[in-house]
């Protein structure tokens, strides 16, 4: 038996999310077992890093599964993207030690959300971006974002649904930056609870538009009530960008995405 | 009665290309002539600066309309915009004199072709580049790319279908540059052919793939038939960008999409 990590992009747009949770509607996961299997000739089963909601994006998912057939890496890779939709594709794939466990061996996950400011909504990337209409105050999102790095409780960030037993998170990293009109936030955490990148960047928009100042995060905080916060910002936007694992586990470094924001004209 | 110019994005994928061909067939122009028409509340008849292919996008084609109907700016573009789908999106509107006429005052047009080269298809841009899976020279395709330059026949890349009555054209600039996995045409010219931007691209891969040299360009343009070029390249990759007008005209500056190529991380 061999166990193999796998590296994952997706658009959400069309799925349930990446976890299968009932019958009949459609998820990355099964999407993915499904192709995996074809291409294994047994029923493969997968494990991700991280689970995502309906809509949202990845860049660079990471997943295992096990299996004893021979098949050279890049058999893996091709056999099953010429099976998959071409809205999920597999981007790289490493044989691991049975000790490698997606979910349980990550020590991160990282999220980028992508806020698109204009007048007017985009045509093209209408589903890969959350459109802004109105002019946001950038400096006040920055420091406002600031708010969230360290360790906290985030009982008022996470949805009624959140199945979680705890809710004390550590924030690595959690930066707002401007390109043009994209803006990103990008969020480095042990672990997330549910909707909490999109309940940040509801707090975060809030703050933007005026609605609140920055310490109102504070009192938010505080509260330890999900009704405290604001709206949970739409799934568009959001990409799942990074796992991290145990250095010795050496998994290949991947450029975070999204990609089309690395490079200049 | 008023003349209005209008600036459109589109995501080309789900139409049939610009221009209404055949009832039943849905086509960009016809879905924008709806909702339109809807805001005017009389029907309104739509000139394009250019037609496009199906599957083709845009982030600037320019278009106009007449009406007597009294509307904001403001009116026109957000009634209109709530009416459309989400891949049509105007981006502004612009009173102007009866003598203008996106079509037959357009002076040069303006297309970039966005290939995407990596060893793993794209999962979300997927219908926004074309994916090349072999590395590319693309030095060769750079200096390939400026033979298309001035004035030349460009009967052999041209469809078979193609209803223009001569071949000749001026091409401003056709030049090709690498942004990490993002490899771009721009080309701009008094006019286009049918598949003529495409059948180039088709000939510069054949080139960054070593199929054949820069110096085969020659004896393409010499054949003078489209049977002596390459394939004509998808069309998930080319992006209306630009029509250019007399300077009185006065038309809004629009940076050159798709927006994001514009901008670094």
């Amino acid at each position: 038996m061999q166990r193999y990590a796998i590296g994952i992009e997706f658009c959400g747009t069309n799925y349930r999310g990446w976890q299968t949770q009932q019958a009949g509607i459609l998820s990355i996961q099964e999407t993915l077992e499904h192709s995996l299997s074809k291409v294994a000739n047994h029923p493969v089963v997968l494990h991700g890093a991280g689970r995502t909601d309906a809509g949202v994006h990845a860049t660079n998912m990471v997943a295992h599964f096990d299996s004893a057939s021979e098949r050279s890496d890049y058999g893996w890779i091709r056999g099953t993207n010429s099976q998959l939709p071409d809205d999920i594709s597999i981007q790289w794939i490493q044989r691991m030690d049975m000790a490698f466990h997606a979910r349980f061996k990550a020590t991160a996950r990282r999220y980028r959300y992508v806020i698109y400011q204009a007048a007017q909504k985009p045509a093209l990337l209408y589903r890969q971006v959350t459109h802004v209409r109105h002019p946001l105050d950038i400096k006040a999102m920055q420091h406002a974002a600031l708010k969230f790095e360290g360790t906290h409780n985030f009982e008022s960030f996470r949805a009624a649904a959140c199945q979680s037993n705890q809710p004390v998170r550590h924030v690595k990293h959690c930066r707002f930056t401007a390109h043009g009109p994209f803006l990103v936030l990008d969020i480095e955490a042990d672990g997330f609870l549910h909707h909490m990148v999109r309940n940040i960047v509801g707090c975060l928009l809030d703050v933007g538009q005026g609605v609140h100042d920055i310490d109102h995060i504070d009192q938010i905080f505080a509260a330890e009530d999900r009704k405290a916060a604001g709206i949970t910002a739409p799934a568009d936007g959001l990409y799942f960008i990074q796992a991290t694992y145990p250095e010795h586990f050496q998994l290949p470094q991947v450029m975070l995405g999204p990609q089309w924001l690395n490079w200049p004209n």
